[in-house]
């Protein structure tokens, strides 16, 4: 049963309290991709490329089961470009440089054999691309996840709420889950956002973990307490794919396999942090994935018999 | 076995962006004793108040299990006051008015009944006084734990890294874990806090929970999503007095019992925000407890079978 990712694949240069890089492969379906291939190997991914992106990358994530069928490429176009800086809390970043390049003019086209996609996960990306993917897909996906932005709540805030009535699960952190519900409680804002659409709703708050609201149910997963987040960047995609790997491997949507698929999409974002950009990605094998999972069981597991 | 608690009893007038109330007990010792007395009824209280402080208040503790002969009671002095605005994010808060009053010459003599007792908690004071209090118990108790604040941290350092050797557990929030270990990284500052004294490090985070560090063993408890935090003043004490109390009933002081002992006291301190002062913690009873450590449970619980 295929993965069907949209967004973005792209160069970051970023720039972290532990060291600086001036151009490392990014982009949100690079991230998820990455993850999810440790757990399925029939993704297809949705995108656009400039002549400027490396092949080499992309025969990494064809080795991984990865179809670039949907991937656009721009030959005499440049790849989007982002660069950042990140303070020593790294919950704030400063943004240097977005340059769209063939992002801005992003249409993305379903190829034939992406349709029957049983997975979707929709990247955060301006609501109409979101909503234009939705529409082309013939069958109707078992699950569609979006991940979005405050800036798409300032600037598309209707275009967005016309994409939340058609998806299952929404993505966000918390100060974009307080923006578009206007709640300061996280509680009242998972609410609110179940009844713009989305039956469940993750709320990401960074090292402070992540949160599935589903009707009257709660799931806390933490992140691994770690000794240095050397860079944050793509943590967020990393966990949606390992999120989206998961459902996609078991084949469970229901609201008790989406707590294990928050474990597994904390544990890949666990790794992500440790180097800069994919690079911690795409080291890890299997063994070390499975280990890491375990230190989450281990982190939270407790007994209960009190006296 | 009987668990020592010491700490302040006092008054606080506290503004909240849900209300306001301009006299309410409190103290550190006051919010520990309720939460600890729902799982033990041998409590020795060490505190000092004026003549203004309620019998009646007096007379619901004992009924409780807690002895009073550590309490001074300073018939023509004021008991401590303190005076606080929260806003919205409750993790800020203004000071408006310390009044030391009997506090300022806080000398506690610990009753020879008190001699014996298994568990001690410091509660928030001057090192000087946090450590009279360990060096007048002639046999050490199996488990000291001490909180602090980054008041003494400032003016008082090298007085409360005396204390902190003689210590098995620091209860700390996270930014004064990092002033006192001058370490960012929470998992660097647990491992250097450890080098100075306690065994076991407890960094409370309020509404994104608390993370017990042991040697290279790390555990997380959640703190229960709530609708609305109605007032946090006390939640820290609840928590630790939550802790004891489980402890002092299982008498079991193992990190896998410490665990337990922190779900214990995210619950009690769950209990503490949801109205004003102590008035939640007062009115709970056991079934409350346990259903509220059951959605514990249910909060962080996940199948972890893999593909």
């Amino acid at each position: 049963m295929s993965l069907t990712i949209v967004g973005s694949m792209a160069f970051d240069a970023l720039e972290t309290p532990f060291g600086k890089v001036d151009r490392i492969i990014g982009g949100s379906a690079t991230y998820a991709a990455w993850a999810a291939s440790n757990f399925t190997n029939d993704i297809k991914q949705v995108s656009i490329v400039g002549g400027d992106f490396p092949d080499e990358e992309v025969a990494k994530l064809e080795k991984r089961g990865v179809d670039f069928e949907g991937v656009e490429v721009v030959k005499d176009g440049k790849s989007f470009f982002w660069s950042g800086r990140y303070h020593m809390d790294m919950n704030t970043r400063d943004t240097l440089v977005t340059e769209l390049n063939v992002l801005e003019h992003f249409n993305p086209q379903i190829p034939d054999n992406y349709q029957g996609s049983d997975f979707l996960f929709l990247g955060n990306l301006t609501p109409d691309v979101q909503m234009s993917v939705i529409d082309q897909m013939k069958e109707r996906p078992k699950l569609v996840v979006m991940d979005t932005m405050n800036f798409w709540m300032d600037i598309a805030l209707d275009g967005l709420k016309a994409v939340l009535k058609k998806v299952d699960v929404l993505m966000v952190n918390d100060s974009e889950a307080r923006q578009l519900s206007d709640e300061y409680s996280l509680v009242k804002a998972a609410a609110k956002i179940q009844e713009m659409g989305p039956k469940f709703v993750i709320i990401k708050k960074g090292e402070h973990g992540a949160l599935l609201f589903h009707d009257k149910h709660v799931f806390f997963a933490p992140a691994l307490p770690l000794e240095d987040v050397f860079d944050p960047t793509g943590a967020g995609d990393t966990f949606a794919g390992g999120f989206m790997g998961h459902i996609a491997a078991t084949k469970d949507v229901s609201f008790e396999n989406m707590k294990t698929a928050i474990i597994v999409g904390s544990a890949m974002a666990s790794f992500c942090v440790e180097k800069f950009g994919p690079t911690r990605l795409q080291e890890v094998a299997k063994d070390d994935v499975q280990a890491r999972i375990n230190q989450f069981v281990d982190l939270v597991n407790f007994d209960i018999d009190l006296v």
